[in-house]
């Protein structure tokens, strides 16, 4: 007997997971489609985990392009795992959506697995639902059992450390927002930092061993370096003419807005460490292997805090330190 | 030389986060407060992975109780777990809020961790935005490697059993909506179905080695039958005169209600299962030991979909099989 307004079509959702969300798995032992995945860590490894959630309008423009989104919306994940030394290995995804537009996820999903296939990390399940548009990444990294990069491990004597360019993100969104106008020259760079920031995922792994506290520059310099002083109970100064000014600098004739883009500018997901001045050789090397700037901004005290200052070691002001979602 | 204003004060966010979410670790090397959690499953075991989001409007009331939103919200997660047969161990919770209420944030973390402690769960770390009343859990349990209960282990022969009364979330729901009046005597029950459903945890770890597929019914009974058929390749038969009708029409006397709600209803977290015959010896043992009803619904044929038959086995109509959001 046949009963064909039973059988089971793809509904809407389970098409829209299947065309836009389902890929071969690398290394799980089960992916999307069952009431969950199923995944193993390595003999002798623990799992980082951590999640993101990005709102439109808070956290991305509602115009931005759906593939630059795709890719901020794993890489900021990523760049959580890479903070603890932990090598990004599998992720969920929940999206809540306006409407059905297969447009629109089409561009998301292709800069969402452009990031995946980049890091290679598996899409192994998540959620799909109707809803204002929110975005929510679950990362599970893997990590040596007990070589986790903490917040709580600096040290005085140790010195501060910031990968690549921070404040980039900051002057591009400004730029978007019609708030300055930026060098022709750094345009782009500074829209790209901010749309399709780059997780330091070999320098999160590689500082393992090296760094003795590591955060990622989300909020802001300033406010994230305050994370690491607070769960290592030290002081943190950062040297204000050790920063790296001169390409903001390039990119920016305003100089109040500059100093607030490097300072407390988020959204650029550098690394922040700290390490003792044996490691400096170890750091210079890595540096020049991954073709990435490693800046010493800085050092760490006995004290609490985080404070700026001047060549004369004078404490000097800072307007503010981050961003904060509820202050 | 101090500099008060660089001090680490505790920002409005972690502030949220400390007050709300931070409880001791049952089982985790590292809770919330660095970039990631730091988790191990148990020697032998991998990992069931599951990740829910819930939106005001679409999956909640926007005036439900605050703590009964809370225990949902993990409640959901953990069926899913449960679903696999695995044991739910941790997990991470992704809240988006339009502002910060304090007292609403107080009784949705008592109600989450009313769930949490319930069920063993420990709260290992997450994010907290402003935006749109968004909740989005990732849960993660452990099952014995190669031992998890996936939806395509349906075989000929085997009997389909749901555990509980399903379809009293949807009466519960309908009422709630001023679609229909209730009995007096069953309209507290079909709420709280619907607002605190109860993850059948022991229920889904005791069917490993039972249990052929199972799935947990969130969607509708119909709709999820279905994704077992599907990934099985079998057909489903579900006989009219063998599903749990009693409890329902004595709570509401609006039968095509009734028939809509146990046929199509979602939100209950029942488990759908199916087992051979062998089985039914250790089944009727485990329903009295857990206090829980399991009724056979229907059986497996070869063949695909999901049929409803009647007592001379004639296939019946039905209205609707479940939900999808993009329908």
């Amino acid at each position: 007997m046949s009963a064909p307004q039973h059988t089971a079509a793809p509904s809407p959702e389970f098409d829209l997971i299947r065309r836009h969300f389902v890929r071969p798995m690398r290394a799980a032992a089960l992916g999307p489609g069952d009431d969950c995945a199923l995944v193993s860590p390595s003999p002798g490894h623990e799992l980082a985990v951590t999640s993101d959630m990005l709102v439109a309008g808070t956290h991305f423009l509602p115009d931005t392009d759906p593939r630059r989104l795709g890719w901020k919306t794993l890489a900021v994940n990523l760049s959580d795992v890479a903070a603890m030394g932990a090598t990004p290995r599998w992720v969920t995804l929940a999206l809540s959506l306006p409407g059905l537009d297969h447009d629109w996820l089409a561009a998301f999903a292709a800069g969402f697995f452009d990031c995946a296939d980049t890091f290679g990390v598996d899409l192994i399940g998540g959620d799909t639902t109707r809803g204002p548009l929110n975005l929510c990444v679950t990362a599970f990294g893997e990590v040596a059992c007990g070589r986790a990069v903490r917040r709580g491990g600096a040290q005085a004597g140790d010195r501060i450390w910031v990968s690549g360019q921070p404040g980039r993100a900051a002057l591009g969104l400004a730029e978007l927002l019609g708030r300055l106008t930026l060098a022709p020259a750094a345009r782009a760079d500074c829209i790209t930092a901010l749309e399709q920031p780059q997780p330091r995922v070999a320098l999160g792994a590689a500082l393992k061993g090296l760094a003795s506290a590591m955060i990622d520059v989300s909020d802001g310099l300033l406010a994230d370096l305050g994370h690491i002083a607070t769960a290592s109970k030290v002081s943190a100064v950062v040297e204000d003419a050790a920063l790296p000014w001169t390409a903001l600098d390039a990119a920016c004739s305003d100089r109040a807005a500059v100093r607030d883009a490097l300072l407390a500018g988020g959204d650029d997901y550098e690394l922040l460490f700290c390490a003792p001045p044996a490691a400096d050789a170890a750091l210079a090397a890595l540096s020049a292997r991954l073709g990435l700037a490693l800046t010493r901004i800085g050092h760490i005290e006995a004290g609490q805090g985080v404070q700026l200052v001047d060549a004369s070691g004078r404490s000097m002001p800072v307007a503010r330190r981050g961003y904060d979602h509820f202050s």
